[in-house]
């Protein structure tokens, strides 16, 4: 079968010194200190054989996520963008959902209780967390200390099929009546991203009452996703903060109630004068450059008459957020980090929002074949035109 | 001005021990011990005068709720339903707003945190809590333990006029620009129900994620406002379970997904029918008969598939409720009471929904005048017709 | 080596249905529905072969449960008292600690990361969830709907070797150097026990804050257990009630404040009076008769002063409970059930409390060989002197 | 009667604007940018005289707080250190404890729920909470957006008389049998700012579970005193980090397990080998210098293992903290500001862990009379050899 490979050269920087669970010249948790060159690659594979946990799936849809746009783009001096685990040369690809060909006997199906059948529309965690360390056995799979990623490390669905061990699939059954096989798949690919933006707000930042009212600093796919979500749990009020055009329209189609331009408008200004002065019980900082966007947080907060706010920081950046303890002391607030998307029962309760009519497909904006892959993963360093691209292999 | 007062007379039933916060001759924690023969008169009174800590009303809207159909209510043998605290003669009505026609310089506002000025549309709670006893001191005023009643010991709103602590009031001025003046007082007097429900199903029931099944039974107007709250807050299936028609399809018009008839299906089937045998996060108990609806309610947590079921109980009832502690071992569910709608945000968040859609308002299926309350008084005591009944003095 | 093994017959009752689950002639998770004339056997077994995952451990110390003796105990008709999952023939003992002998080199040792080493020495979880169903998933092994248990459905520990995946292994070397090895050991086969305790009062029960009131129905192995912990994480008084006086005794030594003998006061009287009124947070129901402790609970709760109390419901039992939803209502009360002890950072959170002073294991009040076992199954079906026996093979 | 009353000049900085709620020459809430020239003068005032529902005590123990300090310290150019909520002449103390001489008819002991009675031992809240703003309403007396605060804006208890209004006062007489009368009074003084600690690590750092690891950066009374609260709640492992010897030895005392010098060893590092690469679940940032204590604040949450850890940020500073939003993301980390001591049960609760045992008059390490206190105000702007400096006028 073709796949969609990246590949790179194993060329340590200057210090590096090769990691605890890093494999040299294979694995290692701090990919842009390593791999050089990368190259996008259709190379041609066995379609692989699910062993006795294990579940075969055709794909269907895979989305693009801005990781593997930066696993792809080299900085001037070869390196690659993506700082975290990876293993080269790796089938990338890691937002998928897919129909059941083959699985193992102790492959269970979690909606049936029962082995999984050829025909099941499925989708699938992208964490490959082990259930026997620490954190997993205590409840906290997107911390797993033994973890493995589809289409990082381990072979991912940019692929006409793809071998994935049932702990991680999710049945997109319960979407079927309501939207029809091939919008079921789009949506299924769609549930991991949705589900980052779901752990973000809701199991992280602890969710909200119906009526507060909420901020999303960013308007990429999860900034989005998250509107969605929030308007689904009832806020009064959910404002984008974002400057590209079609992503404000994009949130106000899917739940943004209200959409600022921070370029023309003072983000924190416009916050409290749409929420009367409140402030927000969320601010989702999705933006990936906290400290810029910080002084208008923290303005929110101060100026908010709301107390109890919660910043959620769910991009990742290797900023030094310039914090002033005294506005989450005398607002009562505070701040989390959140990671990842496994666990606490989110991929069931993002396919039932779905399944109940949160639709989110149309932050896809253009569907393509294995072929367009390399050029869109190109295209994508620099087009914020596009919020998501998706593979229909 | 014209009030509808309550009278009765203080005749104790053999065995009436007068309660340590009981006043011989006049108030009383156990109503139906003591009132006997209950009227209703026109009566009028004067204006009252609001202290610097008061503000003085216009009253706009007051629905009938339950309770004031109760206190009118006669058991055969002459004593009033009503079990709870009560001094009468006193107007009747709690669920009400109204417009600041006088305020007390030391009675502040709320939303502007400055001292309320004439022409504020406002509603009121109807627990007069007193800020200063152990449960009000830690956040607690509706357990309260030196409360009074608006409407059941202190003059309530069936009046033209009504003076009412600061304290307990919350503007309505959120709502006017989408309802018009009319509907937001209709809404603002549907506030004080509203809050039961919430609290019932959020604040005692834990709130629900994005994507949660719910149960409620009893299509009383609180069992259909909490499927409005419900469905805001993101539930995927709201079911309602109730045997009038007609406040079956109100409950569906207002947020329910589902609704059953418990007379014509087995609720239990039903619900796992309908949740695809997953059961529901939150069973509120809004009929006031839990022994009846009991063994329903725990076959849909023995057998529902979904964990972490919380039964929430809001209808009064001195039933001895038959539980199996087994089911809520085995499911990792729970049981609590809910009492009242004071504190916790409650009021101000859902004054926020109704401002951002949550238009209740079709649960008033009668609006009538000072001169009705009596014969609505009395029809409610069999008519399961109409929801709600609303005085427009 | 030489195991006691527990041998019973299928014999179903009539009316008896296999479960979806149930295998004939074999296993059953209704077992006092099926398995008749119980006996114990010392049987001979081969020393059982790791696999990959999993760890062969020298068993140091395991205890009798009372689950142990509901298995060998018979009705007068023959069937079993011990009504849940069982496969007989089963070697018996599900409380138990042991040193590493052998692993498998994907046995991952929690506490290091790394596999497992022999000499480590371990306790177990008895458990055996299998970590890919729904509830296990989301983070409830408890309840996970593919359960095996060690010692019941399994081969258990009343053995000279055990052998366990790893994923139910957790270390006790932090215990070393506070109690040397034999105690160790002892404690060890204590932390089974002791997170029944914790998770039905820590996690189900929601815990307390330093300086709340908590009351312990009944001073069985668990209720004890309970005491010390809840002593533990600050509660001003914890009071245990209890009709046998060295059950009481043991209970003050190891953290209980005040003691009630139920057949000589009332026990609610008792706790009203020693709280000054304010009655409990958290009331245990461990008695395994709520129906009979439950006027006692709700008087507590009723008139008690402090609000918010949550029962926790740990013993198992068949009963109707008499739920009177007012008191619930009133006093802003609730009850959980609670099951199990693995997940949510149980087993890891005794362990550390067990190394930092928690010394409980003077509940173990008889040490016995192998030979022993079967007698002392007899005598704890009358004998309530002895609160813990537990075999050193 | 006797007052330590502090006068200071108003005379705002270039650029000062009078604030909403400041009144021109009076009450600002911005202290150090108006007030010069602090001074201390021994003034004789009147005894004051309760109204319907105040109390007048005479004042048994005050504590000197920083914050007294910091009013009475002069920057250079001769403004006051304290930035807050002022108004002078002042008389100052606000942690104090003194008996009822007199009480209004209003004036409502919560103990009891009967009218304050002359001879009941009381400490008292600090903030004077309003009871009628949003915040106080919704439950967060912290918060309230009217707040006065005693001994800053309003007479406090550097005299031999105080009144206040009943709502902010709390028996005292369950120490008495354990302590007697003059420890009593101690520990009574010393109720407020437990409070604060209380507040920080249990209601806002959300507590922790037993058998949890925690850090407390900062030996101030504050930090000393979370240390005896969080043994108490049943730490595995307390730890300080404090430069002053006899501060380290006053936590080891009082319930800190671990003591560090961060002058003599890095505090990280002394953190994960103490807690053998664990981390901690709660760190309590208590030294006002977090930008200087922040680096080893994040790699003992990057290198513990333990997930989930709380910064609580307790102390005042006026710092841009740089905070790395990874940590908190990939180790699953929040942060939180923390003010105040009032509601959530918290004063009840200090009393009741006082009343149970957590003796903590040992940081009391000076008691002096009403003519020492302006030397005792200059002597501990300078020196850390005493913790607590108590007034028993």
């Amino acid at each position: 079968m073709r796949t969609v490979c990246l590949f790179a050269d194993w060329d340590p920087k200057p210090g590096f010194k090769l990691g605890p669970k890093d494999i040299d010249g294979k694995l290692t948790y701090l990919g842009s200190k390593v791999w050089r060159h990368p190259r996008v690659k259709i190379v041609e594979k066995e379609v692989p054989k699910p062993g006795p946990t294990e579940v075969l799936l055709e794909v269907k849809a895979c989305g693009i996520c801005g990781s593997d746009v930066h696993m792809f783009r080299a900085e001037p001096d070869g390196y690659i963008f993506y700082p975290g685990l990876t293993a080269f040369p790796c089938t990338l690809g890691h937002e998928f959902s897919g129909q059941v060909v083959e699985a193992g006997p102790l492959a269970i199906n979690k909606r049936t209780g029962l082995p999984y059948e050829p025909g099941e529309a499925v989708c699938s965690e992208e964490m490959i967390w082990c259930s026997i360390c620490r954190p997993c056995a205590d409840g906290y799979p997107n911390h797993c200390e033994r973890l493995q990623e589809l289409g990082f490390s381990i072979d991912g669905a940019y692929a006409k099929y793809i071998k994935v061990d049932g702990r991680y699939l999710w049945s997109l059954e319960e979407l079927r009546s309501l939207y029809g096989e091939e919008k079921m798949y789009l949506l299924g690919s769609l549930v991991e991203p949705t589900s980052v933006a779901y752990n973000a707000v809701i199991e992280r930042g602890g969710g909200i009452k119906a009526g507060d009212n909420v901020v999303i600093m960013g308007g990429g796919p999860v900034g989005i996703l998250a509107c969605a979500i929030l308007k689904r749990s009832g806020a009064s009020t959910v404002i984008i903060s974002e400057p590209s055009k079609p992503r404000r329209e994009m949130a106000l189609a899917l739940g943004a109630t209200h959409a600022i331009d921070p370029i023309e408008v003072n983000a924190a200004e416009a916050v409290l004068d749409i929420t009367r002065g409140m402030g927000a019980k969320i601010i989702l900082e999705a933006t990936g450059m906290p400290s810029m966007v910080w002084p208008d947080i923290e303005r929110i907060i101060w100026e908010g008459r709301g107390l109890n706010a919660t910043v959620v920081l769910v991009a990742r950046a290797d900023d030094k957020i310039p914090m002033n303890g005294e506005v989450f002391q005398v607002r009562r607030a505070g701040v989390v980090g959140s990671q990842g998307h496994s666990g606490h029962g989110i991929f069931p309760h993002v396919i039932s929002c779905m399944a109940t009519g949160m639709d989110v497909s149309s932050v896809i904006t253009k569907k393509i074949g294995l072929d367009q892959v390399e050029e869109n993963l190109a295209l994508l360093q620099c087009n914020p035109q596009e919020v998501k691209v998706t593979l229909m292999p």
